[in-house]
């Protein structure tokens, strides 16, 4: 058996385990009792550390080196590359650190979900402080192994291939125009009104509507489910993919939408090269093209006119009762793209959602990089959300810094992520359009079309070509956030 | 670390893995869609393999030779028994018998799915002479490791002490009475009239009915949870225990109290010492242990009339709009204690199934220990079962030695456990009776006397008794079939 093949096995070996942790994961979110967490916990921090011990094999870097050496047909170099990058990801931190790091960032992110609430900077800044100090090394040790700067070697786990160097340049771009064109917005939004959801909703209609709309997406039931959790996810594996919603009984709107995103993720998941599963190759590309496809589905699809037309005529068959001018097509529109300058990124709109993510990027580069400290942090916060968003979050960390969980346990370098998706998600479309009639598609609530063009230029390349390629090979161009610019112009204007 | 602390420690390391097999086992068959399931049996394989990796690891060996020397307390010393116990289970067999078993078991079950239907002995009989003969070999191994008879070595596997001599004596007891009370039984009913149920109960009712049935008995729903699945069954874990049931439309009678069977052996599981979690000594003691508390649940405590008049109210409440001369107490009653001489033992009722049980026992006993061969058996069943049941299977495979999944893959030496758990449940019963007024509790909804009984003599104990002194303990005699045959005689005559 060559070294090569020697990897392959392993690897399919080792996405054993993460399938059976894909799964209880799953099952903790959307299953488990309360009374189950403390031995599922147990179990699965077990299953974490079968599948480290497994990925830091000591063999493993020897048959590295001997599958450097055997010929390889080009998907099998693609291959090879991928299960390197994630064996390096894997074996790069010293285990002394990768336990610190687990510690202070449960003990942070523990103490934060009641600090957030009593607006307890001072209680917060005492344990985040070590896990700003500990990202820093582990940055540290991640710039010394690929070259890069320390945050651009975090920004290397999340979406490979990016710099910051890049990033700074689209992003300095959408702060040139962002502002202007938010306002813009606004002004004419003043002047609309709309009826707003009102009255009752049952989970099992509204669910029955989700179910609706994931066959509309061409959701495979046969492999995958509709389920609930607290906070709505996309998890499983390909061949059987969950993704869940959380429903309120007030309005449907938030959970209806929320359904698109991740039936986005989850087809993504389902369309992955099914020949090379079980290999780092047969796995989506990056954080930032996963979240292009949940929000090619929610922002580009989701919320166009042709589509909004058709969840205007399943919500008139689902919640038959309610007043029909609330479904009425350029209501729901309306809803669907009201925009408001507001402090949370998670509820924030697709217009301002760039604001917050710039303002983040921003700051965790820095503090990475060791700009500047972690106490910084509050005055920046305020000082960028005046800048971008015109608004004070002086005194209010709850609302500013202290929002987000990401930066709890240590997960800096995340961010961009969602911007660089819903960059990419503009891009596909503006391509897409030049061979497919996209709005014809979807009028005719027959989105094979649609479904085709991202399973032909995307999800079947998992990981084979490296983001820049992909995108090139898509779009015949890397990058351009002129596609979300002339996007959210043509949607806000 | 003592050599009894390392055995601890590994086996909880083996039972973290466990508990995401029990998991996973439970997804597949409640939650799963079919397109999941080759990925998913590749990734439970894989567990598998991990698991027998973990407890045939060479240094346990010496870990118990050590242990035997160290100074344990009684409790320890249990554990240790019942540790040993398991990794000789998992040792004795040469890993190419397990697996030449387990592919003759998969192809023998798989076909036997199709030639079951068609009535197809001669097809089926090519791919069982292989099954039997490796199970023949199988207790051939077990009985030289243990001293024991071939097929009391497999008894062992399920029912660690019991021996056929012993089961002979029981069992012959039993053929001496049965035939002739359940002709009495059926004489006794032939007069009587009942009103079956008609109509359409939604899945959605009947589970609010069972979910309130388990609240009844005492279901911790903090520790596990109630679904669906095509067979039903009790699984997941002892901090979360999850059971399943089978709804169809047309009926409540057999989901509801598959229900109550089911939370038996929930409770069993939920109410296991939690110190000893993780150790085989917190385990369930025996099948016929936990076959003795769904049937407690199921026979003893379902079918009094005292409980079937708070499933009739509970019914009235749940299904309002049909006859109330369904839900009646005395006809459902008749219903849930009807009686019928019948081919099929998952279909028995609680007074013909011993009969389907001994008729197994004798005939698996004798192929096992090598008395008759593996085309005897037809004929054998055929004029057991015109001795037991007065009725003939002769050529009709289908419903008679064809019927049941265990012998396809092997599964000798575990009939017996049914009907040992339905004398167990009658013992039980008479012994708690002596000091707890069992009706009272049912008649005022409050089992909470009846639970503490079982927790206290039962539950609680885990397997840190033997069989034979976890019965004695609880009801002053180790299994006495009196009190079968006479709640037997109570309820049916």
């Amino acid at each position: 058996m060559s070294a090569f093949e020697k990897l392959l096995q392993h690897s399919e070996k080792v996405s054993h385990f993460s399938h059976l942790s894909a799964i209880c994961g799953w099952d903790q979110a959307a299953m488990m009792p309360a009374g189950g967490a403390e031995a599922r916990a147990a179990a699965m921090a077990e299953l974490s550390v079968h599948i480290h011990n497994l990925k830091t094999q000591p063999q493993l870097g020897e048959w590295f080196n001997d599958a450097d050496n055997e010929t390889l047909n080009v998907e099998q170099q693609a291959t090879l590359r991928e299960m390197k990058r994630d064996w390096q990801q894997a074996n790069v931190l010293p285990q002394a650190l990768v336990e610190a790091q687990s510690l202070a960032g449960s003990r942070c992110e523990h103490a934060w979900r009641t600090q957030r609430t009593e607006n307890d900077w001072a209680g917060f800044e005492k344990n985040w402080a070590e896990v700003v100090k500990l990202s820093q090394e582990e940055a540290q040790i991640r710039a010394e192994a690929t070259g890069l700067s320390p945050y651009d070697a975090m920004l290397e786990i999340y979406e490979p291939g990016t710099s910051s160097a890049s990033l700074d340049i689209v992003f300095d771009d959408v702060k040139g125009w962002l502002p202007d064109l938010i306002d813009q917005a606004l002004e004419k939004q003043a002047s609309e009104s709309f009826i707003a959801p009102s009255g009752h909703y049952p989970a099992a209609q509204q669910k029955a509507l989700g179910q609706d709309v994931m066959k509309l997406l061409q959701f495979d039931f046969n492999h995958g489910r509709l389920d609930e959790s607290v906070h709505p996810f996309c998890g499983g594996v390909p061949s059987d993919v969950r993704i869940t919603t959380r429903y309120r009984d007030d309005e449907f709107v938030q959970s209806l939408m929320g359904i698109v995103h991740e039936t986005g993720h989850a087809r993504y998941e389902q369309g992955l090269p099914k020949h090379l599963a079980g290999s780092a190759a047969g796995e989506a590309r990056s954080m930032g093209i996963h979240e292009s496809q949940s929000l090619f589905f929610e922002m580009q699809l989701g919320r166009s006119s042709a589509f909004i037309a058709q969840l205007a005529s399943l919500c008139v068959h689902h919640f038959s009762g309610h007043d029909a001018a609330l479904f009425a097509v350029d209501n729901l529109q309306k809803i669907y793209t009201r925009i408001k300058k507001d402090f949370i990124r998670v509820d924030a709109d697709e217009l301002t959602y760039p604001a917050h993510v710039i303002l983040r990027y921003e700051i965790e580069r820095d503090l990475i990089n060791g700009v500047i400290s972690h106490n910084d942090v509050p005055e920046l916060w305020d000082t960028k959300m005046q800048q971008y968003l015109g608004l004070s979050t002086a005194g209010n960390f709850r609302d500013g810094c202290m929002q987000d969980i990401h930066w709890t346990d240590g997960a800096f370098g995340y961010f961009p992520s969602y911007t660089l998706g819903a960059m990419y998600a503009a891009q596909f479309m503006a391509s897409m359009r030049d061979t497919v009639d996209v709005e014809a598609a979807v009028r005719r609530a027959d989105l094979t079309p649609v479904f085709s063009w991202l399973q032909d230029n995307l999800w079947s390349k998992g990981s084979l070509l490296t983001t820049d390629e992909l995108v090139k090979q898509a779009t015949g161009e890397v990058l351009n956030a002129r596609h979300f610019k002339a996007h959210l112009q043509q949607r806000y204007l």
